[in-house]
Formats: structure tokens, sequence, C-alpha cells
């Protein structure tokens, strides 16, 4: 059985992308990053090496060339996934269309609550009791596409943002490469915009507060 | 030391009310429902007996007659908490600025995750992992006052609205009453729109997954 392929989407630093590589190099994991495309040629996660293709889309292209060229790229590299891994730019329908459940993101608050930017200065405002990270699939809506996993964290009410931030990204780091391995076994599917996953049960990561 | 005087404002059968009222029967909970109002004069929760005024204003009031009598109401009852459980119109300013963090509400969502109505639908259709009831303060936005307290509960994906509602609403019943209490203790107080709940860290009630 061929491997999954990758294809990871960032904006800077690439955490999550590091993550998911780690994850792809160990035995048991159907799965390979065969291309980063960033939209930032100074993204430290181009720094990352491997078997993989790197691409750069020039930011300063107008949204519908920054598309197409991005299509471009991906009808070459025909992944079977792709993973927006802290990918500063919302995609139009003209990507997400042809992409349709192929299309991932991590986005760190329990969604639907606090979608968009400043997520943790929203929720310590807020007063939650709990906040987390949603990997979900991504459609034309803002951060609303169907929901894949949820991990949780309690929230002191003494922390800083940073510190909510950082506890955050962690378990995206954990949940994120084990979405992609999932993916690996075929055990994720979408039916009428609900994601299926195969043996849920089993996966206490999913309810875990980490 | 004299009890807390709460009114509770309802629309409908008031089990919330229902569930307040038995708490303030216990010995050690220094709080009394004083007025029960509500703009429904079929509401069931009329039918409940106590020590209590009972108090109709008419729904078809215009806003602005029905708000003026409610505060001439409550300013009669003079209220140290006023509970909305289930009430099912939207307070003006007029009223949550003169009795400002004097309000409550019960809302069936992890608040600010899915405000208004059809709650237990929209989450299901979500795909969320969690979902529960969240107690807040009532201001002029709807369903966004501070958050006072959460508690969750796993969804099953088979589950239906139904079924959702039902297990959320047994949960509302149980820490409804239980933040009345904590009023009555003088346990809650607000400091720059977000809530302080002293000893907050012996209340595991309050992140318990019912």
């Amino acid at each position: 059985m061929g491997k999954l392929k990758v294809v990871v989407l960032i904006s800077g630093r690439g955490s999550n992308l590091k993550a998911i590589i780690n994850k792809c190099s160990k035995k048991n994991v159907l799965a390979k990053v065969i291309g980063i495309i960033s939209n930032n040629s100074n993204a430290s996660g181009l720094k990352l090496t491997g078997d993989f293709k790197k691409i750069i889309i020039d930011n300063k292209l107008s949204k519908k060339r920054f598309e197409t060229e991005l299509q471009n790229n991906l009808e070459k590299l025909k992944p079977d996934l792709i993973c927006l891994a802290g990918f500063m730019k919302i995609l139009s329908p003209f990507i997400t269309k042809k992409w349709k459940n192929k299309i991932i993101n991590v986005h760190p608050s329990l969604l639907p609550s606090f979608k968009g930017l400043n997520t943790h200065e929203r929720a310590l405002k807020a007063g939650v009791k709990k906040s987390g990270c949603t990997i979900h699939f991504v459609d034309e809506s803002l951060d609303g596409g169907p929901i894949i996993a949820q991990v949780e964290t309690s929230i002191n009410k003494k922390m800083s943002s940073k510190e909510l931030s950082e506890k955050i990204l962690k378990m995206e780091h954990k949940i994120y490469p084990e979405v992609v391995s999932l993916f690996a076994k075929k055990r994720i599917c979408v039916k009428e915009d609900k994601v299926i996953i195969k043996d849920e049960k089993k996966l206490n990561f999913f309810i875990k507060n980490i």
C-alpha cells in the first residue's frame, strides 16, 4: 500500500509541520510529507530538510494569481491530504472546492468558539473555563468546516495568553500528526458534512484533557 | 445574616426554577426565591407553590412598556440576584445596566459557542466533541456576558438533539442552583468584567464531565 502523500502549507516557523514530519518518520505511519508550500520566503519552516519539495509562492500576488499558482503546484504534487499549519492566508472556494475534504487545518481554540485571530486573548477575556485546539476540514467558511478532533485544557485564571498559547501549541503538536496518521489508516471520512472516525471510541486521545 | 433574595424570570415550565427552589429549601443555603416573573401566563412554572410573589407581565406589551413594568416590579422586590431560567426575551440595556452584575442566565452550550437558539442542533451539526452549559452574567450582548461556570459533557455522535438537550438540562439543574448558593455565600464577584470565584479550585464541579 502506498503512503498517504501530504503537502503542508506554512507561513512561519512550521512547528506543526515539524511534528508531522517527525510522526511520518515512524515505521508504522503510512504517510509522508511530499511538499511544503509557503507564502513567506523567510518562513523558518522552509529550513527543515527532507525528501520533499519546497515551494514559495509570492505573497504579494493578487489572491487570484496566488491561488492559480497554488493550484498548479498542487496539481503537480497530487497530494492525498493538504495540511494548513500556521498558514496565514484564507483560501477561497477556488481552492477549497477543488480539494474538498482534502484540506485540514489546526485552530488554537475549541471551535466554533474564537474563530479567527487572537484566540487566546479572547478566550482569557471571555473567562471560558477551558480552551484547546481543533483539527477541522477547511471549507469556504473561516475556521468553520467539519470538526475532526478537539483536545482541551483547563484554563488557569492567572495564565497569560502567551502561557495558554504555548500549552495549546504543545497539544497541537500531538494531535495534528495523530490525525494525519488516522488519514493514512483511512479511518477518517466525511458523510453529509459530518466527520466519521472509525473506532473513534478507542481514541481516548480526542477527549483527553492534556 | 439575611438570605440572598432571588427573583427568577421564566417563560415556560421552569425546571431550573424548580431546581433553584429545591436548593434554597436546604438549611445550609442562604438564598430564597422571593419572586417569579413570567412573560407567559401559561408558563407551568407559575404553578409552583411557595412563599414568593408571582407576577405576569403581558408579553404583547411593547419592549419599552414591558421593561418599564419589569423594572417597577424589580424595584419593589429589591432582589439581590435575578436568575433568567428559560426566559425567552432579550433584555435591553435599560434593564441590564440598572441591574449590572445582578442578572445571571443559563445557556445550554459552552459559550461562546452556539449563542442564541437551536444550540443542540447546531452543536451536533458542527461535530463538536463536547457540549455543556454555561452560567453567565447578562449584559447587553446576546449570551455574551462574563462567564461564571461551565460544565461539559461528551457528545456521542449517535445522539439526537433531544437526547443531548435532556442530558444538558440535567446538568443545568445541578449547576444553576449551585451558582445561586455561591452567590449567597458571597463567593462570586466581578472585577474588570471578569468573574472571580473565591476558592474556585475547591469547586471541582466546574470542570467536571458529568
